[in-house]
């Protein structure tokens, strides 16, 4: 993250190079440019430097307000169509980052600009309602269109959010009440309970806990941050919560080269959830439940086996605990299933599954279980936005019309099998590439050399993203095509065949 | 807020009292109506109860797919104007609870229209940025002319966020950073504090609080939630922490029949914040920062003195604490000024304030001192929206142009006349009226007489809400003029004199 400052300083060292940077797109390969995708643009094409001169005149005036540092630059959206981000520079990049994963069906979508025409919808984008006292008429319609066609089997329940963050924070006080109400079985609250609640105190406020793993990434507000060990820049100076922390799989690459190191790794992880559990019950601090991403994405794109997963879960079961999925960032196709937990072959489903990103909406799905016994409960006064609900409506449908769950997987498996040969010929810049549909990433050798990648990158016309210490990750949307796999691994071959 | 559950409880025991609800407007005093904002409509119009059948049936679809308890009607938005909200079942009812305080100019004004009919705005609602990285070109404009046009003085620097939780959430983070550099003075950050915070340990996570005050609310996410005491059924259930709670002060009315029980009371409460910031320091868990309502809401509207609060300014600085001034729900202008703590003429401002609801986006203001030394300390994927800015700038010019601070001022002023007459008129059934600009509430004998009025107010065409354990508060739009107040007046005038 820090590393995009790093960036910039690269930037300004390459500014030097100009036969790199100043004659337009000449060093971009065009062979594998193609348009199917009727919006989409036909390639990249660099007129400046990335950040050209009006990004850093803009960023210079919003550093005046905020700090601005981590801008890479400003976009001129308009203009922005299918997989192609357009700067105000009027550079064209083909964007394989899509806003960190939350740009479902690419830019400027006909379908979008076609719902926003349309009269009948104006209202729901100027009359924000609080949708927990006075919602719309067509709602629960648009629930069922939007996000209810699409629920992890099991899952009846659904309740929206505005972001990632209150999605997992309103998850964690679900499960707490749920783990509550076990506990307390029939029982009414107590007045105890009602008045020690009101200053923080327990039995009210029960000591319970979420357990999380390390280099986990489920969002930045306190009680989020507290399941969030993926980098210090994140949690440095906040105050936080004891909760218990397991190590996650570090797996060894290529999987079939380290099968059983890998069981060895995974069983040791597995191991260490228990103890924790155990462990925090012995000291009165109750594990009400287990947040896990598919696929640690922040902290590094860091894989575990289906096996694995199956096995937290059944011992999220074992001990009465919760199993919280968070989809945040591995939900809406681009795995090549809907969530990436259904690859997973779960007998029993996860009793929760957090979004957002490229849901639009942030919220949860849940078991009929984990239903609040009250109103008010989980509340708030937007939960969400219909306009949000209206949008990912279409987005769906295109997503089912376009059969973009099977596309996610082809064209991941375009550019895995590019990247794995892009590792055999450069093992010495290229190693760990892994991936599921098109959630792909490589590790680089270290901060630096990842940095200069994505600088480069940039500057031929491709925006990747960071994540962990040294990979790259890849997310495209979900219009992605084989054929912009192509035209990034032939632009990528080109680089890594100069990098010095 | 359980009580909406005992108003649907009230309304099908007066379903069964025909003359009440069954023939249509016939019981709504129509003299004080008139037009004089375009778009509004003329007054109320009733068909059936509320909630009427079209509302029942959604409820229980709804209710299949989420706890649904809390909704009182479904609306049609589209049909809605102005300062009156239309449901699915044809009523139309004046509007002065305006979605828990959060539509600012009324419902479908023409000037929001007009922005979304404007082709070259479609790009903002349909490509959603991840703002901290890749900003539109118009983000630094946008914000100039809409939120810091409107910036408390001294506070140069503005950061956006999704909702009023994440706004707090942040604005806390902010806080403890500022107070952790403060202590860390030009020393580098320790490698022992980068690594024990990756496991939620100090010194990495310092044991920092913030001081918060009985009947607060601040929010929901865990964070917030443990500033937050206003009723039980938010809290419960929650694990917390261990953070100071100072008391409130609990006014007695009218104010000039008790200034000086009322300067006891609010010195009292005063003290008992430096002996909690003392009393917490020794065991080192430091309080960074002070957050306080303007006017506590939720928690029952909630007044003290200017003095009171430059006087909690005063003990902030002394102790080194941060003042942070949650104005999610006063912010605005609904108090005639557009920052309800504007009214208390501090020396020295606030160092964060924090908004959302009627801004439409969250966010929050802080001084130049209190600015994130790094990019991403403070960051998430979205940061807000633009698409919320666009439409906030221009809400702001429609309330720069069309007055509506002094407005705000002078609707609550006949608001509040009235409501003191129909305290003199019916001290049995109001008392305690009190209010700032249209924010202005008065309590009932208990939570039973609070609900059926509210629930025998919306039958005859008025929305209200409550708060507290006994309150109704006023939360009208800033199009909420003198004839809206004597409208609202001459209807719940009839149902005082009616109540039984």
């Amino acid at each position: 993250m820090a590393s995009m400052l790093l960036s910039r300083q690269l930037t300004c060292c390459l500014q030097q190079n100009s036969r790199l940077l100043v004659f337009g797109h000449r060093y971009i390969s065009q062979a594998a440019a193609k348009i199917d995708v009727d919006f989409d643009y036909d390639g990249p094409l660099m007129k400046t430097e990335v950040p050209g001169p009006r990004s850093r005149e803009l960023m210079k005036k919003l550093n005046g307000i905020q700090n601005a540092e981590a801008v890479h630059f400003f976009c001129n959206y308009e203009e922005s169509r299918g997989n192609y981000l357009v700067d105000v520079d009027g550079n064209r990049m083909l964007d394989l980052y899509s806003q960190i994963s939350s740009i479902p069906i690419g830019y400027s979508h006909p379908s979008l600009i076609k719902l926003l025409q349309q009269p009948q919808n104006l209202s729901t984008f100027i009359n924000r309602p609080a949708l927990g006292i006075l919602p719309p008429e067509n709602f629960t319609e648009k629930l069922k269109e939007s996000l209810l066609s699409v629920a992890p089997k099991g899952l009846s329940q659904v309740i929206t959010m505005s972001c990632g963050s209150c999605s997992n924070e309103n998850a964690f006080k679900t499960i707490f009440m749920w783990y509550r109400n076990k506990e307390r079985g029939h029982n009414n609250v107590t007045k105890e309970e009602l008045e020690s609640c009101m200053i923080n105190q327990p039995p009210g406020c029960p000591d319970y806990a979420m357990l999380s793993f390390m280099g986990a990434f489920h969002g930045r507000t306190l009680g989020c941050l507290a399941t969030t060990h993926s980098k210090a820049i994140h949690k440095l100076d906040i105050p936080s919560l004891d909760w218990p922390i397991a190590p996650f799989p570090r797996l060894k690459y290529p999987l079939e080269d380290f099968v059983k190191e890998n069981q060895q790794e995974e069983a040791r992880c597995l191991e260490e959830v228990e103890d924790l559990i155990v462990k925090y019950r012995k000291k009165k601090k109750i594990v009400a439940g287990i947040i896990v991403e598919p696929i640690q994405s922040e902290g590094g794109d860091n894989h575990a086996s289906d096996d694995f997963f199956r096995k937290l879960r059944d011992i999220a079961r074992k001990h009465g605990c919760a199993f919280l999925v968070d989809e945040v960032q591995t939900g809406g196709g681009c795995t090549g299933k809907f969530w990436a937990h259904e690859h997973w072959g779960l007998d029993d489903p996860a009793d929760v599954v957090t979004f957002s990103k490229k849901m639009m909406t942030g919220g949860f799905f849940h078991k009929e279980e984990f239903r609040p016994n009250a109103p008010y409960r989980i509340f708030n006064t937007w939960l969400g936005d219909p306009s949000k609900n209206l949008m990912l409506a279409e987005v769906i449908k295109v997503i089912k019309t376009e059969d973009l769950l099977n596309n996610a997987t082809h064209a991941g498996k375009a550019l895995l099998t590019g990247l794995l040969d892009l590792q055999a010929r450069y093992p010495h810049l290229i190693s760990r590439v892994r991936g599921r549909g098109t959630f792909c990433s490589f590790d680089t050798p270290n901060d630096a050399t990842r940095n200069k990648l994505i600088t480069i990158a940039r500057n031929k016309g491709v925006v990747l993203g960071g994540c962990g210490d040294r990979s790259i990750r890849f997310r495209p949307t979900l219009i992605f095509k084989d054929h912009h796999a192509h035209l990034f691994l032939n632009i990528f071959s080109d680089i890594l065949a100069n990098f010095k």
